[in-house]
């Protein structure tokens, strides 16, 4: 079994935003050498996402509208009691749930196994500071 | 490390519907030959889930219920900007978030390594069409 | 490629409520030998959650109001035609959607590859009854 290990780090400029990280995962699973396996791809924060879904950008300011009204953005320590520690996220702990923590995608092939329309995204909502994901590959 | 990999593919006659995809699931993992690894079930489109939860119709109910509370079907492009691109599934695409993409399940002696009621389900947003799901188990 | 699989066991006195369970996912991570793999961690029970997030009091109490919110408890019929079969926990099935079923974590020189405050955590959303917990660690 081979196993190969990459961490990626994002610097988002915005609170919240969607990144589009196909590209990078490609590069990691290439240099794994993996033909058939799983990649595992997650946030290693926890204000953060990893998700898969529609590269277009109606959907993700959709996203974004639809997630502040689940989960509005407010610094006070009586809209989450999370923020009576100092911090002023607690609304970013709630999207990332929504939005999931990682994906597991097939390696079939030597390639990441996608259906017509997959894209892997960074979802950022705590964001203007430099955070990581793994991305790990397994397999033969 | 042995790999093995299948499409399953599910036309839903509804927009909206969950179908109990464990017995092929099984049939995967038998035909797999790994004794100890892990299934990957994932949708391959990106207005579909598959999930995990109890086959009892008046959940099923339920869930349709609340997740139309959530993100309400709505063709016109100011509900959605999504649907500003011809789509009229901007819905699906939220509603698939609250559900997941995937499940990896773990395969112990052959098997799917389930607790009493877990059932796989693909769930439907956008159907009345040809949609596939993957499944890969790996292990040995 | 080594597997290792063991089940634990909680019994949460609350309905709803949150345990950290990582000191005992790394316990069988060490327990499993694996160096380079991952290591899936499942509710078997579907009124359940396995998640990632952060251990901070605060969030989990307004996490519990939130989910509160999205799906209230209402052991009535009409509240939920889940509870027609005569269960009263149709919200359990709910939030457990949000908050998902697993965690896949990478596990890299025999630890559990963490970002900074990634922490797992066993959500009951129908306790007081024991009910288990799957991990199953694969790789070498």
């Amino acid at each position: 079994m081979k196993s190969h290990t990459e961490y990626l780090t994002f610097t988002v400029p915005k609170r919240m935003d969607f990144v589009n990280i196909t590209p990078q995962v490609r590069e990691v699973v290439k240099r794994s050498g993996v033909r058939e396996g799983l990649c595992l791809v997650n946030a290693m924060h926890i204000t953060a996402s990893v998700f898969i879904n529609d590269d277009e950008s109606g959907l993700h300011e959709d996203y974004k509208q639809w997630l502040e009204k689940l989960a509005p953005f407010d610094p006070s320590p009586t809209a989450y009691r999370h923020n009576r520690t100092g911090e002023d996220n607690g609304d970013a702990h709630h999207k990332r749930q929504i939005m999931g923590r990682e994906v597991v995608v097939a390696v079939t092939e030597g390639k990441l196994d996608f259906g017509p329309w997959e894209q892997i995204f960074y979802g950022e909502f705590d964001g203007r500071r430099p955070k990581r994901v793994l991305v790990k590959v397994i397999g033969e």
